[in-house]
């Protein structure tokens, strides 16, 4: 069986390293971005230019797009110029984006009335994850449409689960974000309540790790806040954005979230206060300066 | 070297096992409860009758108390016909109670005025860590001392974490309490979320089960949430007075938790609802209560 000719839509910190590893495993390629710059690199590299989403989505069976926020993939796919004008009949649009669940099943709707599909599966593990092929990848969509993909997505990461129909990958990529933003709430409000109290907070982690309070979380971002090492990692920024999502479409949904909106404030008030390039771990350090401590 | 004689002061649903265990283990106890029946009990086994905090006091060597909350150990201690009244010089007060950190630490003071030594040594591991000697137990207080008891937190527990000074295991509690309360609370909104947006919520602690989200109460409250299992375990009052503790220090100390404050208002409601005595993992019913959806 021949491989698919892959689009690849979104060259950037994420989109960038991924279409590398899709050119690695033998694919393919014809890319787009807003910038040129990585249009221009992945050419040298062999790659095709597209010159826009329609561009892409007429060269391709399989169509990946990798942008920041819901906007952006409704404009690339239904914007004059967009994926949707030059989608062909059985292909496929994969959005690995992570953006709104409800404005993905909008877009699927519009895809699959020009007899083409729609996967959503957004990421997890970083421009870390996207650079080694090791990213975790959650799926919603038709199962046979999963089959067909499935060989590219094993070429871009290691977890691959299918969730549901369209849109449950971004569901399950929203509850991701929403138990890892209280989880880093948590271990901050801890810490900074040992360090005040004038407890070794580096104890504290150690003693935590051992019972039922133990989380990968309360392990790695833990000693990140014990090593004042807040070099992103995942920015508040994005973590903040990906928040949005998870409370608007829970708003949608009538689905109360009094925790989550809380951490959404404080990831707010880190932005105020210029902290939205740190990695999310900065939450600490919010609590630290309103009580005038320092986990170490 | 003969072992110490030991008083035990709180019979109830940990303190009866544990007393067990130390009997077990070879030390002589004399034993004191406010309702009869577990002091009979433990008579009956072998134990003696101290017939108040001061009577075991004055037969004892390390005198360990076991109570619900901060006025109790207070009461025991401070009050006429309180340990203080009856303990020796050099023996030591061993606190395992979840009790306040700044409370202890006036207890400490009062203790040591005598002459007498104090550790703080709150728990975690339930009833059932009680009843099979494998609790965590978090100690603060001076290093000879904890030397000196160590064997008999060795017939009580596996995990045993000497953190700092007078109200240093106090406070490693508090943070524990927080840490899994807002981890339940975490895993509560995901999972209401993955319900009512049509998402199979197993699918998806399963995926995060891989992940950065990854946690022990994930796994196990996650579980207990599909399963609609919410027999305790750790009851909803118990960490509500546990949260009391963790809040009403961290205002004492000015450090705010915003998000600890939420889940402690979710416990309240809990308790109108006349949920007080289920799993702390029903804090996943308030939000499918409110949302009018259920976790399966």
């Amino acid at each position: 069986m021949s491989k698919p000719a892959i689009g690849f839509i979104g060259l950037g910190i994420m989109g960038k390293p991924m279409a590398r590893n899709l050119m690695k495993a033998g694919y393919a390629l014809t890319v787009h971005n807003r910038s040129r710059g990585a249009v221009e690199e992945l050419v040298r590299d062999g790659a095709q230019d597209g010159r826009s989403p329609r561009g892409v989505a007429e060269r391709s069976e399989i169509i990946i797009t990798m942008l920041p926020d819901s906007p952006d993939v409704q404009q690339v796919v239904m914007a004059p110029g967009g994926v949707l004008e030059g989608i062909k009949p059985k292909s496929v649009l994969v959005d690995m984006s992570t953006i709104s669940p409800i404005v993905t099943q909008d877009i699927a709707r519009a895809v699959e009335a020009k007899d083409a599909e729609m996967l959503d599966a957004p990421v997890s593990g970083g421009e870390k994850g996207a650079v080694e092929a090791t990213l975790s990848i959650m799926i919603g969509g038709r199962d046979d449409v999963v089959d067909r993909v499935r060989p590219i997505f094993e070429a871009l990461g290691k977890n691959i689960v299918h969730i549901g129909g369209h849109g449950a990958g971004q569901v399950t990529k929203a509850c991701n974000q929403i138990v890892v933003a209280l989880t880093i709430q948590a271990v901050s409000e801890a810490l900074a309540l040992a360090a005040k109290a004038g407890v070794d907070a580096a104890k504290v982690r150690q003693a935590l790790l051992g019972g039922f309070a133990q989380s990968r979380i309360l392990d790695a971002h833990g000693q990140r806040m014990l090593d004042r090492n807040f070099k992103p990692g995942f920015k508040v920024r994005l973590h903040q954005k990906d928040l949005n999502i998870a409370l608007s479409t829970a708003k949608t949904l009538a689905v109360p979230l009094p925790a989550t909106a809380v951490v959404q404030e404080a990831f707010t008030a880190l932005r105020g206060l210029g902290r939205g390039d740190l990695d999310h771990s900065a939450l600490v350090t919010l609590i630290e300066d309103l009580a005038k401590v320092e986990v170490r």
